[in-house]
């Protein structure tokens, strides 16, 4: 019954297999590794992408903010949902890794921007010449912080607001394998297609030790993310250990297989709690997380049966009124299993 | 009738006089000039605050910035109102300043904050250790950017919170002199006895031709402030120019004297507009500047009578119904004559 | 006898009377005065460069580093000799405004780089790929820390190797008038026409309060260097009393006429220096400053007799035995008198 | 006969079983994963530095330049020699996370400081207030890049030298391991005895896939060192496997048995390099790294018959004169084999 985060997970075994394969004699070193090279072919298949850069990295964070970086100068706004992770949960890295660009927050339900509040807050910045932030991208999370999940035309829609104002667009996928499982959508389709010009690809959720490629579908800025990367200390010597984890994760489908597992145990728990008196859902369920509000007592209860999750938002105390609702975030992952779920909504209901 | 912005008329005669008679011989650069001695002397006097820092920079930005980066880690979130300077009107230049904190934005009517919003704001920031930003400082604006002033007890109370939260406060005194006589407080209370740290204290806008005091009431920035202000390209060599208009702005009062006089036009402007039909006042007006609304066919009138000032917020068009209201920020200065408010009057009643 | 520094002399009267010249009604703010249209188009004429971008700062600084970040990305090499104002005298300036970028240093005598010493420099810098920082700029010091100048052929032969690794060229011309007056040479000549791209244009050292201009010739930075400008807080609001002191500075030849005056003055005590048993030049004198050693005994008499100059370099020590040459800087100005100089070598010679 | 780098060398297979064993279950992520009390308490104890605060991070840039930031603000000055890694091989990165400090560069044969050229150096930076850079840190790195060792003594030559000016001391470790079983110390005596501050604890270079220790022995910046990391995008989400291989190193002494074995094969490699006629060594070979030179001829008839490794320094060419002697770095690791050394001093005997 561990539902704290899809990051306590461990690696699918698969993946230490491919590591220890890779552990064999020489190779060169900072990416110039054969495993890189496919890789990198199997990533631009994949998307469909022949000409895309292909990097990777070690952590989510990273991925973001150099490809942030490469896009946004130091005066310039980058638009997201005020619950985006880069916004919430990165202790101010893009605005590190910018030089001090500023996050334009904008507003929507369960985490998700929709065309016309990302085209207000546009609209609405940059007008005063020289005094203001200069317009710079937008960065779309998909799924969002909520667990809810932008379908293609979602994407689709807030790109062409971008594209309306000549911006480029970001999308954060550290969960994007649970989007695309979500939407039954090609990968070429959620991005690019839609509109987006730079994905963080994340793996490490998703059943890898800790990998995420970044995907420049236009790949002129290519140069320039190798040398962010280098100075911000994310190329890696033995680079050899994060292509295999990559490589395992593309064989097979491995990464779409353990997608859809972890959607399919966060749909099996959200039916469940759907049944429990006073339990309710604080956000759609489209993907691996769940977040749902019941009785400050039954937290009490299943915490002490050996719950393990996240109180979301954070602020909410578990001290008090025990009928009073108290919401949570239960996330799943590649390797959560039935039985936990079970044991879960068992617990919850008794 | 030209109201677009203190910062488009003229330096008082006194201060050019001042800087005549301080262009005469060799003089010690990078602030060793004698007069800086007088400057320094004067506003610990005039602050009650003997053991005070105090440097002179040429603009409120530069004031602004090196004053939040000394007390603001990269990783911090500076509080302020969502409508302050710092966050709207200097391209994200706190940012750049501070190696990349985070501008976290308080609600609050006429662009002030309450004790409330700023608490909430402060306690919903920085609780998730080290992925968030941490708590870093507030910065209280006054005059704020919609006219009004806070009071020593408005101050104080703020103050107040910040100290709940060990958190240092500064103030962004573009318009001190303006709170000042508005409040008819005394510069110690509305400042550190009501707990500010650091203020920056405006001349440019109110009858200098480019100068900006700097007050560190705790000395211990002092050396990281002349460090910052030195590689930001703020300390100039020929500094006897900037202590010089100081000198004149705090000698017999001229200062308070300027911003009385502006102050009063704006009471005038405000009471004249405040008797035309379908007028009326989008912000208290507390020092000298005057935010009205009227009928979108009273501005093209005015206008073409030759009123200069802005449209704010700046996304209001002048096209359309010419019986919708329309606001306008109209800023008052030392040298705005009756005259000029009569005829402006005179045109919109017409 | 006041040699510490061009930067403690006073204004020009003219520039005075400038000032209160533009000190009269209202007029637009941050650089839209009509004051800046003919600053810009006499700069532009001066430099026969009519697509030229002109903007004024207050510092010498300023100039320098804005112009430098818009040319040096966070990972690149600038190139300057290792005793370039913009290394040792800025306090890590430009590596803020870059955001990171690495000041490698080119030696040569007199502060002087040679196209050999730079060619060398530029040609070890940069062959590891992302693990290296990459060619940036070169900037060229003019007239240089040691009061030496470069002639047109020698910057033309800079700017070519330069070139030759397709480096854009920044010219450091605090003291560019004494420069120009000292080479005879036209302003396109001894920039633009030799391959400068950018120009600090010194204007503070020169006989006014506090103005440089900086010239991009490639006006397709401009935007960014305004960006840059108010972010860094270094555009004026009351702008026009930084035209204004350029607008006289370049009325009837006056910065020229200054820069002779300087230069003159430098070259009678230089010659004058010559004539003293036991001093020499420690560097040639080409312009307006004099790098002179003689006895340590000689030192303390003339500053007993109220000479005032720097020790330069300034680790010497004016402690120790008497007859031991130590060396000094003399620095001349446009208001510096015969008088002083005769005086200053009578106390010498005495 | 792979010589080019430690870096494309294999993990030590203890390391995959470890990385394979820690792959159970669910486990805190962030640092909070059991494994990681474990590895802190030992290295604690390796280092007899109860108090010590101890992190783990992926890349050897990411612990060089989150050290140097916590002690370096902007405004300063990092000592190390002009050869050190964070000077040559890291892309400004310790100038991006500084905010701009300023590398100066100190001499030394062999990539050594010596007490005098470090003390000289120290003494002549920063004597001008505040427009110069302020004394920071110094930085060592032991084993150098030209694969010298700074034994206990010399390392605390250095460090007097830094604590006379009052200056915290850094150890780029990025080969520490092969640094101590050369000078025969024990850990503490080649660190906090000798008054080095915050260490680089190298893993990656020896055997490990991917993990620098970072080892502040003043534990006050420990929360520094946390934020910066986490903005830095270098705090892992699935950290056990970072503490995993960690573990691994220092059990049962591990990693200074891959040391000890990567330094006898240099010495045996050394030593036959010697006896080859026209073969000399660059530098002395202290550890795991053989700087030879041998002529031109030599190196086509190695290569071609597989040898690989790097001209050092890089700028020489293998085109040129067959006679002339050309040097490169051989670099061996914990499994460089005695048949490759054999081997490659056969084919350069032949």
């Amino acid at each position: 019954m561990f539902f704290s985060s899809d990051n306590s997970s461990p690696a699918h075994p698969k993946v230490m297999e491919a590591l220890v394969a890779a552990n064999a004699g020489y190779m060169p070193s900072y990416g110039g590794d054969p495993i890189m090279d496919e890789v990198r072919a199997r990533i631009r298949e994949i998307f469909e992408a022949p000409e895309a850069a292909v990097y990777l990295v070690a952590t989510g964070t990273a991925a973001n903010v150099l490809s942030l970086a490469c896009y946004c100068p130091p005066w310039s706004a980058i638009f997201c949902h005020r619950n985006a992770h880069i916004e919430e949960d990165e202790c101010a890295s893009p605005e590190f890794y910018t030089g001090g660009a500023k996050l334009v927050l904008v507003d929507g339900e369960h985490a998700k921007m929709t065309p016309e509040t990302l085209r207000e807050t546009i609209r609405f910045t940059g007008r005063g010449g020289v005094h203001n932030v200069q317009r710079g991208m937008v960065s779309i999370t998909d799924v969002t912080e909520n667990g809810t999940v932008y379908s293609v035309s979602e994407v689709a829609a807030l790109a062409a607001v971008a594209k309306d104002y000549g911006l480029p667009v970001h999308m954060d996928g550290a969960r994007f394998a649970n989007a695309l499982v979500s939407t039954n959508a090609s990968p070429a389709d959620l991005t690019w297609r839609a509109g987006v010009d730079v994905l963080s690809f994340g793996g490490t959720k998703n059943g890898l030790m800790g990998v995420e490629a970044v995907v420049l579908f236009d790949p002129d800025k290519a140069w320039e993310f190798e040398l962010r990367r280098k100075r911000g200390g994310h190329l890696f010597s033995k680079h050899r250990y994060l292509s295999a984890q990559m490589q395992a994760y593309l064989a097979d489908d491995l990464w779409l297989d353990m997608a859809r597992t972890a959607n399919a145990r966060a749909d099996r728990l959200a039916e469940g709690i759907l049944k429990i008196p006073g339990a309710s859902l604080a956000h759609p369920q489209d993907a691996n997380m769940v977040f749902a509000a019941f009785p400050r007592g039954l937290h009490h209860k299943v915490r002490a049966e050996g719950a393990a999750y996240h109180i979301w938002p954070g602020h909410q105390s578990l001290e008090g009124d025990p009928d009073e609702p108290v919401s949570a975030r239960l996330v799943c992952s590649w390797c959560t299993g039935e039985d936990e779920i079970d044991g879960f909504l068992g617990a919850l209901n008794a």
